[in-house]
């Protein structure tokens, strides 16, 4: 199965941001952990700060045939309409993904404009959670 | 592992009640399917569409040693602050699973009175998301 | 034709609670009338405080094959989202009463959260409304 | 008993107007099977696109001792305050009615500006909401 | 000096609507106490219950060098754009008046849709109100 | 194509009223423009200052054939819910237009009641947006 | 009659601050014209910047037996709840007046705290309003 | 004095439930002490984590001729319109009380249902909370 | 122990002011009950109609070692966050007080700024609420 | 003259996004199409999916002298104060323009944060409204 | 040159109140080093508690000739209209300054009612924003 | 100290855009200025009016060790959560700036996203705001 990993601003310092938050681990560690796990599976990544990045990674992802899509948008996931828009746009489904309970935070992480694009949620496991989306993916 | 899986109001007719949203799929299958699955952990049921008998099966397990709980609270999810206050009185995780993803229905299920009580949430993926909320018990 | 009348929190006091507001006609006088001029037709009754109760009874009279059910859910009918997942469950129609205008009384009651569940509402006629809302599910 | 119907904008249009949502019948057919259901009552009729033009036959009913009144201002019931001061300025009672059950539809149609001003409301039952509200004026 | 009063909807049943809240006054009897004080202005009265003819008749005022208007919009004063927009197309200051102090009253009659466009506004002296608006008016 | 313009409260006033706004062109000049520029088109043309005999006037249009509307309903854009029934209930497409750009204006003009019920928008050009909104009554 | 004009916030400045809002008339014209006009009446005259020094003058006035009082509360009028309960405990009649008109200024200049408490309200006429308002009083 | 505390959903854990809130005191050493404190009064108990066995008991309290009752609803407080209207209905006075300062916590426990039916409230104090409200209903 | 009362605006017209809501007694009586209950203990009290002087005097008691503080800030409670600075940085407990239960009163005297600030709250019961004030104090 | 189409977020997949929203011709046969229509116009064209690069591009086309930017941001529309303050510093017009009606979507669609800024806005005639766009800026 | 430093209420305990917000520096201890490091400048101080005493202490500077105002007005900031007037009536400019970041406080210190009518803000440099306050009014 | 000094969208344009809201200086000359003021200094300087590149930059200046971080983030200041996740990941502090007063413009410009991530703010002075954050962060 051809999976992509989709993280948004920030997620780049993962182990170094606010360890508090997001705890020590790295993207590294975790990609790794998820390839050994997922050995007959294709798993792709991709970061960047960029809105309009992540919208043309979308996009091309589609094109490439991707067969399901862990997407962590971080801080976009309450403000972009344009990722909801691409989100609704793809043929192949997207599961939305936080480390952290993110409705145990701010007020304004409680909203999720990207959600009602995608298949379902996860979060709240760390970084569990992306091997929980890939489960989801596996599953649907 | 001793695990318990609770459902709140309405889901006793799952399979019967708007398959359109909810799949046609029995709790039943859903149980059998999972205890196969996970044949060295004791996964128990309980299912009531009164609040309070909620509270009290949920204050009973942390009695019994219960170490992870998956809970699915249908309507209370978003009215229930007797509900978050049991689950922070808890010792063991619980986890809040959805069937429907949420945020694509009406405006009033957007908001979960439960989440930030929570160690995450899972939502979108039909009877999947019991399996998921297991797996991210386990995973934690 | 087979009917249910189901009275929610507190209207077990009717004609003792606030007569000033709801009457100082009891229930049982109702339901004596409402039998009388309605021979042909078998009209069942229940109450109960407990918003899971009401649940269990509305879920146990579409079992029955009840044809038709006059809800006054009194207080939860401003609260409760679990009632309205179950009216939608429910394969017969469900008419919303009120014997008080209440758009005549506090904010909080002016919001119905079961009405965009049920076939219609009729509300502010005493307990005349009891025998409008049977009409209604006769001329459904 | 002398009542009258009073009908607001669009209503003329009733039969025509998207049927899927207020039905095929027109307003003939239905005051006819009034009047047959009724024959000792006088049941007059009258319908504006007006606002200004609705407060005018309500005041004049008043004078002409009109006994009861059912009003389906259509979509001034959420607007006019003007309406809200002319029913509480009637001696005798008015009772809301909607065709459509009014809170399946846009938020905007779910607060009613008049309804605290009248005796009550029924709503949802098509055109046999006309029918209930005379009877709920007859048992006023 | 030439002066105009308008008056909106409903204020054609003064002294007989809701005397608790308006008094026991009619129009007839203030207009002719109004003339008799100021004998060398000449003030006209219109009322109606049309949002559309009240916007007519102060165009015609306009055209007809009328120096200034006392309003007593009623209603409209609180939901009317296209009175407010009247208002500020006029050559002539215009003076928003009540009978009834608003502020004491409901809460969607706090606010004034007309007072911006308007020179300026009286409100809760009774049928006083209207000589103060001509005072007003007289003083500007 | 059997077209018709219709304009709402205090456009009679055009090039009179407020000319920072909306300009000192009248539509007298404009609609002698439009019938110049498209001759094959019959236009015609209604204003009035009451809602009510808007929707009069666009319910005999739809009596009448009429193909296209363009509507500029002035300050009832903002407030009426009986023009948005009535455009609903039409068979024939409805414009709706803005000399000025609303967007630009105070808050309470920034929210269309009815452009859900129409075609489309165009607003801000000046006495142009007649000429836009027949283009694309034309081009739909 | 033995009246009282209060005067709040910064209308000591009246003359010097901001004249294109509040004009350039000082309040010593204001009250020798006032006086001249009524050389019948007691008018008396207290200004304070203190919200605590305007209760205690109201209260002193309360038991001077002072008839009426003409209250410009200034900026206070839009949040002392203080003022509000002070003016309810007086036995004598109380007008709210305003120098400009408020509802054409800033947002939190639309709502007045004290309105509710007083009989009636007086604005937008300049340093007229100080008369209106005795008017008011005398006519009461 | 025949008296009654009712305890509403967690409270039957107090002692065990997030210490750091509530305290480490139980209900019995409390029910112990005041029971030492007010030897004459008779004080009795309930605690239940469903909200309809809390109106039932309060109901029942009125039929058996109870003189106070010091309620603590929990998390009930904040949103039970249900409770709200059973206490409105008892012939007793009722105190509402808080363990800890509400205030001080999240944004949904500042509002409370049952005040505004209460005869008043005592919140913030401990376990000393109780103690008060019995004061307040022996001295009321 | 050395305890204050401090009063905030209009408790000096206690038995004066509104007796349907406050009551008819006074505080000079309130007093005297109060050192007559309680000898072993100082009771000093203070009242000011202005926010600064209540702030200066509780900073003045927390320089004279008073051990508790009653506090009935009257309107202020609602406004002021002065008041909720001053209350922060004493090193006493400060209790907040109401005579009147104001959660039966106007919306805006339902929040209360300082109650997140204060140890608790105690109202409604007249000027018995002094007194339970005083006992939430000594038992702290 | 020169003119300048602009697209943004998701544009780039006209055609093939949501063709039950946005129609199934594409960018390029509409920029065809305008070409062939104004063979005496300059029409340029720029997509991108990222804010920035929609203002830089905007900002570059004011210094290569376009003269009328017809603007269609997409999903930026209703987020981006960025892109305001962009087209409210250039010196030609710019033209809002939507292929759907945006107002028959979702709540979050119907505020644009770019109209305020722009000449005037034209939604709702699929690709056709390119055309209005142009006709609208050619017409200024 | 002459400038003023104004403090607001219970900045006179600086150094004692809260000293992990607002640091442990008092506010002689600031001044003395402002008034060596600005020898050719005239710094004055006032403090206090009183809004009326500030408005009178700005209104006198602006007579005596300040060229310069730092206002930290503290919790006035967020509440006072009258101090926002007052700073408009003023002919030298004021800046406001906070010790600590008031927007990572509670969400009722984020608004500033004086913002608006103040040159500048300066907040969250502890007692440097006095410095920095200084500097902003020299270099404007 | 090695400081930076980054500048959001449309800053490029400073001295071209606006200059009644940002004066006619241009950053080059600013720069040029704040370099000679602080000789000892090294003063980086960036501009973006891409979100995502100006996140790129402030992780970037993390770690090649900036001290310091002056930032104008320009209308992301009031939408943007990534650019607050960012600076809060970073171990420099970071001072937000406007050259404009915001408060005195938009409503939307008022609430700043970037704030509670800050040190502190700065805001009003026009170009002398850049010196001002430069000295801010030197006194830190």
């Amino acid at each position: 199965m051809k999976l992509l990993i989709v993280n948004g601003p920030n997620l780049n310092r993962l182990g170094r941001r606010e360890p508090g938050i997001y705890g020590s681990g790295t993207m590294d560690d975790c990609l790794r952990d998820l390839r050994a796990r997922y050995p007959h599976d294709e798993i792709g990544y991709f970061q960047s700060n960029c809105e309009g990045a992540l919208i043309d990674r979308l996009q091309q992802a589609d094109d490439e045939g991707v067969e399901g899509i862990a997407l962590n948008a971080g801080a976009y996931t309450h403000t972009s309409i344009a990722l909801h828009d691409c989100i609704r746009s793809l043929s192949c489904p997207v599961v939305e993904l936080h480390i952290s309970n993110v409705h145990q935070r701010e007020e304004f992480r409680h909203r999720s404009m990207l959600a009602p694009a995608c298949k379902g949620v996860v979060c709240g496991f760390g970084l569990d959670s992306y091997r929980l989306a890939i489960e989801a993916l596996k599953g649907a």
